[in-house]
């Protein structure tokens, strides 16, 4: 059985609707269906969410939202139309979402009603049972997702049906309160229902073909990755590549099934399978991803015989936690220990965090190196495939790119090298041409 | 000016004091002699220094002390006669330090005599002016040198003589009681008078050729090197190798003094020279040297996000500093913080630490891998030298050795790299092969 979870801009409008039905006739195991509000139909367009938070934004400040609310109706009832939808259903729930708007709903309430909405008449359509996300998916009384709950819940709900469609991005307290994820949370509501129902697949249908080995902003063509594991994909979004909301890798991976990402638009493009073994399809690049983020501070300590200091660490981590600064890696050396830091997170703390970093521990040095982007290499068979490593700095260093600093954990599928923030995208293309380019 | 110190092996007897008078003899700049007590003149012969500690410890448990006063004794009448000196001096000084040891004398006292004998004897033959150590190198009264008063006070003494002995490893407090450095510590000793003097060069004679470029019981013909920077001297003793006491290190390199380190029995080789910038001698070596340690543990701990977690790193470098114990790299990933630790200091701490750090950051995963050797690969052209460590992985790589961790510290002028214990050897002898061996 397949749980498959339609992004905004796949149900868009009427014509996206008819490609998931194309979708979901071609694969019966299909059974599941959760969907998010519509997106986008061209760039200038505004999403549904978007439209009900403008709405909410004005009734609370006792303005007229009537233009925007007329620009939510008129997309429904255009799909409704479109899909000769007897559009009476959908004119009812919408007169009481002005209600409530106009009667101080909350803004979980309304954001939520995208999903509701689309999910009641695609449901409709389809002839699918619909099934509300606020009866099975539950919040605590601080707004954080009880899992264990959610999961009972849409067990014993959807036992009840063969097929159901349900809208995603939202659930509900115990008082029956409407409370969201963050934004993109369909995708959490979907990896939900495929844990609780035990999914073989988890289907995220999106308007990307896949998951990319690169920034198409830096390698244009950059190659679809046809598999990697949820370990890879975590740390390729560590650096910033995405096309999943994160927090929905959780309940699936934790449960052991497969999530594929795949595009409404071209149906029988394989996507990219991401599971939780290489072992479960047997295969093993030498470098699956690369990702790269700019942004990058290092203060670089210096001090002889550091290492036989008990505390020195300690110490200067303890400053930056003073500081409310996180530590993004910890480059040790002989003698030196550097800290990176997101240079933003540093900004206006950074002389104060230095002197008392100099207090602490009274180091023979210390520094600051600005400017350092991260390239992270990504791939389980990175460190199995001898070899890889070397023609990996061969490739940066035929660039003339200097390697600023560079680490490997023990446990990790990945190596990130620190290069000048200007030479982030040369590195990243070397590389790419090295071992994905064919 | 050159201040030359010669090491015990170097003035073990006679034949090795005429050794002496003809390298201070080839080069008229050698002004300032300082020197070790008789080290062994064959690996079954036993150190001046070892025979008056004996002779101490007997002392103070009221046993008698004849048969290892009459070596010491014996030794010193022996090079005084074949130098033709007349021995009534040493023996007079023989018998005031018999006396003392018999009144309760102080080790560090009765342990300084070796130095100061071999001074007087020097001295004496070469007809040279004698400056004590006693009343130019200054400790306080917890026993801990005072550079600065030291500093002075060989300026002041010393510059009363245009060349002057002095013996090595002592000094005295305020009071005039004995003091020494730890053993060695002759290299302290001619470093300060090095430094107070100002002195273009201090040279230190020993009984090897110099500084080589990887442990012989590795390498076995591995080069000595010719020239190589303090910080990369540093460096490569932080793993192990070494040629001088490590505090000797600091007066010279802060007063811009290179250290010759030469070979007493090989006066013509030009040894290793250590210099503070590279720039001074116009050499850039990709890899100047290799040093490699077994006897690491890592501690892997994985978390998701760790590093959006406020005092994640703190938390765990307090647990090992609670038991006392350093880290010596802090190798991270994306989501794993590794520690990497002496594998002796972890010893029976390691399941109460492992406990501990589990409940203070609740990671996902703790794990330990032990057994692993760092290869530290030291040199100044290292970063500066496009595709070295291309090379370097290269090497590696092709003997087959599987690449553990590695780190580098933007500061740095080495790389490191973790290997399995068992390829510590072939890790070394592949990076020697592809950078030093000609």
């Amino acid at each position: 059985m397949i749980v498959a979870k339609f992004g905004g801009s796949s149900l868009a409008d009427a014509a996206h609707f008819y490609m998931v039905k194309d979708i979901l006739a071609l694969e019966p195991r299909r059974r599941y269906v959760v969907v998010s509000a519509p997106g986008k139909r061209s760039d200038t367009d505004q999403k549904i969410t978007d439209l009900l938070l403008t709405c909410h934004n004005k009734a609370q400040r006792g303005a007229s939202f009537d233009a925007e609310f007329a620009l939510v109706t008129e997309r429904y009832q255009d799909i409704a139309r479109e899909l000769e939808i007897d559009d009476h259903i959908i004119d009812s729930e919408l007169m009481e979402v002005k209600s409530a708007l106009q009667t101080g709903a909350s803004i979980s309430y309304v954001a939520s009603r995208g999903e509701y909405l689309c999910a009641k008449l695609f449901a409709k359509w389809m002839n699918l049972p619909f099934v509300d996300a606020k009866d099975i998916v539950r919040f605590d009384s601080l707004g954080k997702l009880n899992q264990a709950a959610t999961l009972r819940l849409i067990k014993e709900a959807l036992k009840k049906h063969r097929q159901a469609v349900i809208p995603g991005f939202y659930g509900a307290d115990e008082e029956g309160n409407i409370c969201t994820f963050t934004r993109g949370g369909s995708d959490v509501s979907g990896a939900l229902v495929a844990a609780a129902m035990d999914a073989d697949l988890y289907e995220n249908w999106t308007d990307v073909t896949g998951f990319r080995s690169a920034d198409p902003r830096i390698i244009e063509d950059a190659s679809y990755i046809s598999s990697l594991t949820y370990r890879e994909l975590r740390e390729l979004s560590y650096m910033g590549a995405s096309v999943m909301h994160e927090e929905a890798v959780f309940p699936v991976r934790n449960a052991g099934i497969p999530t594929s990402i795949r595009n409404t638009a071209n149906p029988h493009h394989p996507g990219t399978l991401i599971v939780h073994s290489l072992r479960q399809i047997g295969k093993l690049p030498a470098v699956t991803g690369i990702a790269g983020k700019r942004g990058f501070t290092t203060i670089i300590l210096e001090k002889m015989k550091m290492n036989d200091e008990i505390g020195f660490g300690r110490k200067v981590l303890s400053v930056l936690e003073k500081h409310r600064v996180n530590f993004e890696h910890l480059p040790t050396g002989i003698d030196a220990l550097c800290v990176m830091v997101n240079t933003d997170t540093l900004n206006s703390k950074r002389e104060v965090i230095m002197e008392e970093i100099e207090d602490a521990v009274h180091p023979d040095a210390i520094s600051v190196q600005e400017g350092i982007a991260l390239v992270a290499c990504v791939g389980a068979g990175l460190f199995k495939l001898h070899g890889t490593i070397a023609r990996l700095f061969t490739a940066v260093a035929e660039q003339g790119i200097t390697i600023r600093t560079m680490f490997q954990a023990p446990s990790e599928l990945s190596i990130i090298i620190g290069v000048d923030e200007h030479h982030l995208e040369a590195a990243i293309k070397a590389i790419y041409d090295a071992f994905i380019r064919e």
